[in-house]
């Protein structure tokens, strides 16, 4: 019955997660009955954490946990005892959203039901050790753009291990193309003003960094599934504002020390507030567009978004750059 | 009791995180035996998915599953039907080590022992969940340079978030401007050969992208702690030329079809081998230069390895540039 399981639900989901091993009673079935039916059929089940209450038809009713099995009167029925309020998942919610529940609501195992609230079994706790582990490993290979490898990394062949990590850098030289075709396209001032060329890597590492930042905080908030988004928005706003001011401010004075120009010192300095500012929003963008179409996020956060991140930052730097010495500088 | 422990043991470690409410047994007391006391106590512990075994000083010699309560004959003894081989942690051990022994050898939870083999306690399946996810959040945040945040991000105020993400910025400030000095170096260059200077943050990114993916490897390989670091080496080292090789192949045509110039095309194709294979060393480095010293290496391995990256980054390929300019530019 398991295996039927498996087949017919997608490879993440709680359906392909769960086991129907679990030892079921009816609400009727009194404590003395329970005990009789774990003698007979204890080895048939893969967990006895909780013993579930399944009425006629199989809809769940409740459940209690194996200690009341010892503790309780002999006569009292599987109903009175049971907890009916429980915390269930459907069979295909995702694995991450089940282990997430246990999580929460500090639960051993979690239950899975159809929409019409029939038993189908159970995600048990050593399954949603094993979620948490992958899930863990999933992120953090993806957000560093490492794909088709699973869990053991540590034994793949080096051309397997080439396979799996080149495809995001190959993206990643291109974004790095356009780049440098920004750069070339300011060319002559950059060539003027070089101290302007020399704080490239400075502004697209900041961006990078503040954007890495915002983007694994909301990746992770994203997954918890309880964000108001607009009084999100509104907290990353100030955060921006906060964090884009005070770097602006130092490096508008790091530029003076420097160049000795109070307006190369503004270009930085406005420069690294804008663009930090704006860092603050590319991934947001990106993940929100992501999850709406349906992808994981993860996927698009960690390289993606920097190479889109990198190419804005040094669009909106240039600019700033130009418009500025058109204003400032001595014809 | 438990309180006791808690303030005796390090927070993070397994001392911290067991109960020492489980039910234990003699190895002569009977399954008939063993029922009576689950009968009478069952209230007073914390989870009942093993029976544990010690001897009269309290050593651990073997654990059994609730299930065989109710499925071995009334007369056999625990100390026949316990399993004396068993993964045991001690109370110093990482939480994320006693997490990730569950995880590897399939058990619910882990019994742990001093180093007599005295049987202190353990950690139950519902604390190592929430280690698993504790340490994945905080893998993260680490990574992305986010400190003195805990879980809950989602609340807290702006003014805190500024002050968790601003520390590692600034210093990322410091490191462009550490580059910003030695591209300022290669100032006559770089404006004779502009397109160099285009290329500044392709070569940046890709050398970070490259020391991302092979961070995030080497971390969880090192978490594992199963590496036979020779081997290791060796394969990275077969990965980081294929990588480079590659990169700096298809970066040697792009040179070619946008500069028209040979040696400007051997000078990118070049520095983008040269610090594509750096790249692969400089997180194995300095994570095991962490790891030696004690630290947690997902502290330094996201924003302060990019921050030397870079910088290495720009070093060779202004050196390369320079050099090769010497060799093959017309005088």
């Amino acid at each position: 019955m398991e295996e039927m399981q498996m087949k017919k639900y997608p490879a993440n989901s709680a359906g392909a997660k769960m086991t129907a091993r679990v030892p079921t009673v009816g609400p009727d079935d009194t404590i003395a009955d329970v005990r009789k039916m774990l003698y007979e059929k204890a080895s048939a089940f893969a967990t006895l954490s909780y013993i579930y209450v399944l009425d006629k038809e199989g809809h769940l009713l409740g459940l209690f946990p194996i200690r009341e099995v010892f503790r309780a009167p002999d006569n009292i029925k599987a109903g009175e005892i049971m907890n009916p309020y429980m915390i269930k998942a459907r069979p295909y919610t995702d694995q991450e959203e089940v282990a997430l529940l246990a999580i929460k609501y500090n639960l051993k195992s979690i239950p899975v039901v159809d929409k019409n609230n029939k038993f189908l079994g159970v995600v048990r706790s050593h399954t949603i050790m094993n979620i948490l582990n992958t899930e863990h490993i999933e992120d953090l290979l993806k957000s560093a753009g490492i794909h088709g490898i699973a869990e053991k990394t540590l034994n793949a062949s080096a051309s397997k291990m080439i396979n799996a990590r080149l495809s995001w850098l190959i993206i990643g030289l291109i974004g790095g193309v356009i780049a440098a075709q920004i750069t070339q396209f300011f060319e002559t001032p950059l060539k003027q003003y070089f101290v302007l060329a020399a704080f490239i890597p400075l502004m697209a590492y900041m961006a990078d960094a503040i954007g890495t930042q915002t983007q694994t905080l909301f990746v992770r908030d994203l997954a918890m599934r309880k964000l108001d988004l607009k009084k999100y928005l509104l907290r990353e706003i100030k955060v921006g504002l906060g964090i884009a001011t005070i770097l602006g401010l130092l490096l508008y004075i790091i530029g003076i020390f420097w160049s000795h120009i109070y307006y190369i010192a503004l270009i930085l300095g406005f420069s690294m507030f804008l663009t930090g500012f704006v860092a603050i929003f590319v991934p947001i963008v990106i993940i929100l567009i992501l999850d709406r179409m349906g992808l994981d996020p993860a996927i698009g956060s960690g390289p993606f978004a920097t190479i889109v991140q990198d190419v804005i930052t040094l669009a909106l730097y240039f600019l700033i750059a130009v418009v500025m010495l058109g204003i400032f500088a001595p014809k």
